[in-house]
């Protein structure tokens, strides 16, 4: 069996400028074999306050040092330098834009007239992989032509587009996020479903076909749509482009631990293996009992009321229909019955992630919990 | 000529509650007539910092006190009591729910299929006003049933929602907000362009039908889209159920103005005069010259550096295809000739309203403009 | 023993006006003895993310419900409604006003000038009952001269001195807080070291007579003051005014916790019961390990780089000189031995509290320390 | 007349580092002439909305070059990096770190005991040059100190302390600042009111001997409180170190206009020809009327009530006793005449700078004003 020989380089690549008009730049880690695989591509912290995907891709790029590589791999930790560096008050308001509100995980490309336009120029016979070329390069132009608009462009936008000219040339991409505080979770594309079980992850939510501004849709809605296309025009012909893109939730954020980073990199590993960006395999998925959701059962559980909050479910244990979710107290009532209340489940659930801080408002985003769960 | 019988009254309603457990409500006043006459529904500040609505609301209560009003007018000043109350540093913080970045504008109500659905229940002999009161209460249970959900709703959504159950009853709807640094400007569907010449409002954008979730849009997308269905299917009626709704932009945010709030309302009255809400006419439209833009022509420059900027185009000139608008200074090259340098007009435009600081990112929202302008 | 008759009054006090012209109350809770005791003031949240208080002040109104109470206490929970209700992404901004950065704990009132001159006004057979009317009547006074300024009051000011006005007339004020991530600790005025042995709080920090602007410092500074010149100036008798004040620091911000709120009820009953605020003893004093330091040797440790970090030393556990507090991650080092670095503590120490996210600038308070501690 | 010739260098000052370990600097612009003469140190921006000031460091250094200089002359524009790029809302949150709410201009460095100490140093026939070298050079010792210090230093003190090494260097210190809305004005230690008149700037405040954490008072106060210590001790001699420090404040923050900097710099070019820092006489001071308060007599005028203002009385204006102030609406009131009232100068006087937002809570700073003011 040859042995890899890997190519290593560090760059930056310059995604934005601040109001001292200083380039603000991100690290661009790249292995590079010199046998063929996969190309994949990893970012983290594109929510600044979601900073343990830095520790996953520290222990990603230890490992990689010396490992059997194919194809390529690239590492783009702290991914967001204005998000990363936004404080207010003693926590990271990282995950939008300050000024105008804008999610910095919504602004990717995905241009779909040009999917169509384009599946209406192929041929039954062409070749899977000239396809995945050119279409690369018209993804690419697309995005570029945004780039250079004379106008201008919005910073969220501007951050985005230029990590996606990174991350349109992989098969594979990771998004490492995490939730407020949150159990470890993991969005998969429905079509990539068996993908899900090579994670050492428990919570699995399926998500369709719909671009909604993020990195992963924005990576496979334009090969899950062309697929789509090709497959009703051509049934005849299997089309697989093999490119799959997933969001993965490392528990709470604002906290990174260096020990379970190694746990969630090895994670990583095993799906990696499995898709063969190594000579050899690496690790086997860990038995364990993976439970999986369609994105329209991932449910919000909104207050209904103010006050001060505490989370008596636990993220990633099961809560019974009628169990309770939080214990609310209300200080105008505190000499009678009214000074507490109960949050109840309104049907079985598995309470994912809740909100990190006891004080809200009504409307708050209390817990996001898995209902009408399945086993993978 | 009759002279009308008025009611007044003032009511509170509850549209949130904060982390106190404490309501947050919003007074309605209401000028209810014993003569027939159009539903008139007003609010402003839904954006916290703009707030010189609330001083046109105020100009025109007086006015309406001992008016011959025909029909209803509702006045909800200051209607975001959160976005209201928020301050970061010394300005307010009221574009966006500071939990998730959701512009306090972007979550009314639209529900396309209910439309589509309610059109096909239609015959052609079927009378306007009975139409009206049928899709209105069809359009207030889809809201209520939203209102009601069991898992709760979002706080920018609820009080999009609470409002919306308002607004929907009326035929007219304003919605007062203000530019950053910005001159006086108005949306108007493009349907009712005809109508944009009744404020005292010289800079016009015609907006299509398409709702991006504000509320004139939420107003007058259900209307424009059931006539274009009925008008489709039934053409030889003239399907028009009279409905308009404006976003109005009564200059800059972070300030008021008592004295330029009497000149706002009067524009206001000269419209709602014109759409026969008095029984005797009370203004007539200043003599002035209206220029209006398609809403895709209206540019927003975004900065493509990051640094310290001057204004230097006002907001409401008309400004030449290379002209300067704006003079940036680059701290790190005082001493020599990139300290600074000059932002120029891709185009023959009107800038309408810039950026009410100094210092940009990158990406930012230096200035909107109309381009390929017209007169009215 | 005769049975206590308790009075239970609940009222709200007005502190602040919020930007909609709202007025901003606190509901004060009062219990009231027919049988003579010591006057206690309790609050809780002046800082708007701490609070667990708020549940203790719960449990505590629930013990009292019923409880054989002597002399009086007073409840005042959730006592900064703007601070509560501050958000800022998905944390509370509660520390301080977001206007202008003053602490919402450091600006109530200490006249040094009328501490003097007041001594000089006693002989030494005065009556220290008489002496204490007399005393808070001229502090009264003062508070009140600077709450009706005609120049008004900046908004944390005024909210300290309309607190302050009601703590002034207790004989034991408690000020219930949290650390960010912390440990439970509490401030004990030097001249009270006896008292700290009465609460369940393994960590007690002693603070000299120096008036820095918090509500403990105000309420015995004047006391400790008053007694030291008169000790001084009529040293053959005892001047003890039964004054005493703490901070409490009831765990971490941003939680609160039912089941922990008991214990630390439970604690403060212990000292109150000690003070004989009840005909029948409540409860004894824990056995338990007391360290304390002098505030001078409570130290702060800053970060003296910007990265992310791991808290790996957890609060209140014994540190030795030379071991690791907190590991750093270095995003743009990952490729070689830079990559991560520890933070190392200069000497023996208790880790009390730590700075509650993972991201932090050079300059950060990253812990704070006991140092030279000593057994109590 | 000898011709200068003047040494020019731009080098970088590392101030403090962000939480993706960056280092964050600022320019050092120096013109060093080969003639002796006066050392100036200006700064711009430590506060970081106010940014005119580097208009001011840019119009200034480019009649610096070539220009016939003597002495020294330093130039640091934008010293706040963290400040300055702090965005919350379109505005810049640069007053306080956001962390703790340390205002950025309170953390300079003042060593009482070190001037007492120094102080006793001192015979009276010490000659004046070698006491000001060797003051410098325990000042400098002293700051060294608190930057080493094994725990690290706060952010805002950091940045402090390393600008102070510079500016302790100086004979003259300017730093430049704006107000919210707000018209030209300075602050001036009493001793060194005379050179007030050599400014363009008619609104002078004189402040007395004491440290409130500034620059200007952490350069001047050592200075002042030396010689006070020495003139007591020596009087016989005139003990004059020609130091002086002030605070100028060049307008209203968020703005920056190039052409109002050209006078800026004029002004300033004015002071420092006075004070010899040139071959050749550059400017003379504009005849104008200067007004002067005692630093007592500068007073705040708090809202006593939270709702919607206009600012009636510009900066600048005089407003006798009984002139309005300020008008305000009150929303819950339009239909009644509380919907709005006045706020009234309590006395005669002459506002300098309002809050620069219309919503107001109770407490705000909402004009800072001269009374008692007398020509200079």
């Amino acid at each position: 069996m040859a042995k890899a020989k890997v190519a290593f380089s560090k760059e930056y690549l310059v995604v934005a400028q601040n109001a001292s008009g200083r380039d603000l730049n991100v690290p661009v880690y790249k292995f590079k074999s010199n046998l063929p695989g996969p190309k994949v591509y990893l970012q983290s912290s594109i929510h600044g306050a979601e900073v343990q995907g830095n520790i996953v891709l520290f222990h990603l790029l230890k490992h990689l040092q010396g490992a059997d590589l194919r194809g390529e791999i690239t590492l783009v930790p702290n991914c967001n330098p204005v998000g990363s560096n936004l404080k207010s008050g003693e926590y990271t308001l990282g995950r939008f834009d300050p000024v105008n509100g804008q999610n910095w995980n919504r602004a990717y490309h995905y241009d779909k007239d040009l999917i169509a336009q384009y599946a209406n120029s192929i041929n039954p016979d062409s070749d899977i992989d000239k396809i995945k070329t050119e279409y690369r390069s018209k993804l690419k132009v697309s995005i570029e032509k945004k780039l250079n608009n004379i106008w201008g462009l919005g910073l969220a936008e501007c951050l985005n587009l230029k990590l996606q000219k990174m991350a349109l040339e992989a098969d594979i991409v990771l998004d490492l996020h995490n939730g407020p505080v949150s159990t470890r979770h993991i969005y998969v594309p429905e079509y990539a479903q068996h993908s899900a079980k090579f994670f050492n992850i428990p919570n699995v939510i399926l998500i369709p076909n719909v671009f909604s501004g993020a990195l992963d849709e924005a990576t496979f809605c334009p090969w899950w749509s062309l697929k789509n296309a090709l497959q009703e025009k051509f049934p005849e012909k299997e089309w697989d482009f093999g490119v799959e893109a997933f969001t993965v939730e490392m528990g709470s954020q604002e906290v990174i631990e260096f020990e379970a980073g190694v746990a969630d990199s090895i994670s990583i590993l095993t799906y990696l293996s499995h898709k063969k960006c190594f000579v050899t395999k690496q690790y086997s998925p860990k038995e364990m009992i993976r439970r999986a959701v369609y994105l329209k059962d991932y449910k919000v559980m909104f207050s209904q009321f103010g006050g001060m909050v505490e989370y008596v479910a636990k993220p990633g244990t099961v809560v019974e229909k009628g169990g309770v979710l939080a214990r609310v107290l209300n200080i105008d009532e505190l000499d009678n019955e009214k000074a507490t209340f109960e949050v109840i489940a309104p049907c079985d659930l598995i309470p994912i992630l809740h909100f990190p801080s006891a004080s809200v408002f009504g409307g708050t985003q209390l817990y996001k919990c898995f209902t009408n769960y399945f086993e993978l």
